[in-house]
């Protein structure tokens, strides 16, 4: 038997979430699909990051056991020739035995993007949130390394570029919506709903309760999952 | 009576092209019913380039001659309001009463976008010519300035950006399909089937018999059109 490390990409908006459900595509389901014919039997792939409905990847992982013995870039192949153009593997690698996508990851980024202008752009709407009003950035000052009451997050910063606003975490792990729910918050302030400070609290041990409203879907990314 | 400029931005993915079809969604005449709401009467637009079917635009002209009296801002946000998000107005300005977005335009400029590499992107899909394999960037040094028998190159230039390969030309008209024959042949040439000459040849008054295949039309871009 033999454990392979696969990343992936994909345009989440057609699928119910990475994660298997009873009804609707998911990517693991997609996935598992592919490798089921490589292997000619079922297989089950574990994903760094269940991503929820409507949320894509730049760089999702999974891992899978197999025994067919493929060489990584006839699976790589392989894969692609059956998935949809919304999912591509972007590489195969052997991983250890003991390698697995969720509980050996040390860290995931993920990316939120954001586009503030009067009139919204036909090209990128599937993948940024457009909001009609100028935003204040001064939550660009919202701290990094903070310690929540159960992860860690290494970094948190946003970027500007033209209409553009990419926010960027990385962390340990992450709380299902959490991401969402951050940037919900960074929105309010930056509306001047709420200060910037309180987005410190929320961080440093806040309640789901005292953040702002989820973020929608379409604008997360998982972007990628390192490992020691 | 006014003279309208409109300016407006379109994924053409899902609509039967710029003119107005017996059958199917088009971007006229979806400008077309926004505009007659506002005049309570119907009216005719004139688009400065007919693009086909799934061919997209950053910035089509549009001309049209209206009573309304509303303010260049209230038209933007009410067109805005009306036309579904794949089709964005960015701007309308006063013209003079016999400017005519086809007529009066001096230069258009369209771009083509390609993508060579073994695994495709899920996320530029939509927008991108995407070609599994390498290819020979020497069409990049296919000359510019060139006179054909009834049209007017005034540039037409190759930037290489990692993967993706983006072919831009200028000129005071086009033929039908012409953009994408010419990017049908450059991808030839880039495979090594003819020779940088040949493209020189064929801009210079050749027939469309010697070009290489049509382009599919969602890599295709009319990106603006300059007015005296």
């Amino acid at each position: 038997m033999r454990t392979l490390k696969i990343t992936l990409a994909y345009d989440g908006t057609r699928f119910v979430g990475w994660q298997r459900q009873a009804e609707g595509e998911s990517v693991q389901g997609l996935l598992e699909d592919a490798l089921a014919k490589l292997e000619g039997a079922a297989v089950t792939v574990h994903g760094a990051g269940r991503t929820d409905a409507g949320v894509h990847a730049f760089g999702q992982v999974a891992s899978v056991t197999v025994s067919f013995t493929h060489s990584l870039e006839t699976v790589v192949r392989a894969l692609n020739a059956q998935l949809p153009e919304d999912v591509r593997v972007l590489q195969v690698e052997e991983a250890p035995a003991d390698f697995h996508a969720r509980f050996s990851a040390r860290s995931k980024t993920y990316r939120y993007q954001l586009r503030a202008a009067c009139v919204g752009d036909p090209f990128t709407r599937a993948f940024v949130w457009q909001l009609a009003e100028r935003l204040d950035v001064a939550f660009r000052s919202v701290g990094t390394d903070t310690n929540s009451s159960m992860r860690t997050v290494f970094r948190s910063d946003v970027a500007v570029e033209g209409h553009l606003i990419v926010y960027e975490i990385a962390g340990d792990g992450f709380l299902r919506h959490m991401v969402r729910a951050i940037v919900g918050t960074l929105v309010e302030i930056g509306r001047g709903w709420r200060t910037v400070d309180s987005m410190a609290q929320l961080l440093d041990g806040g309640t789901r309760a005292q953040a702002g409203a989820t973020a929608p879907p379409h604008g997360l990314f998982l972007v990628r999952v390192d490992y020691h």
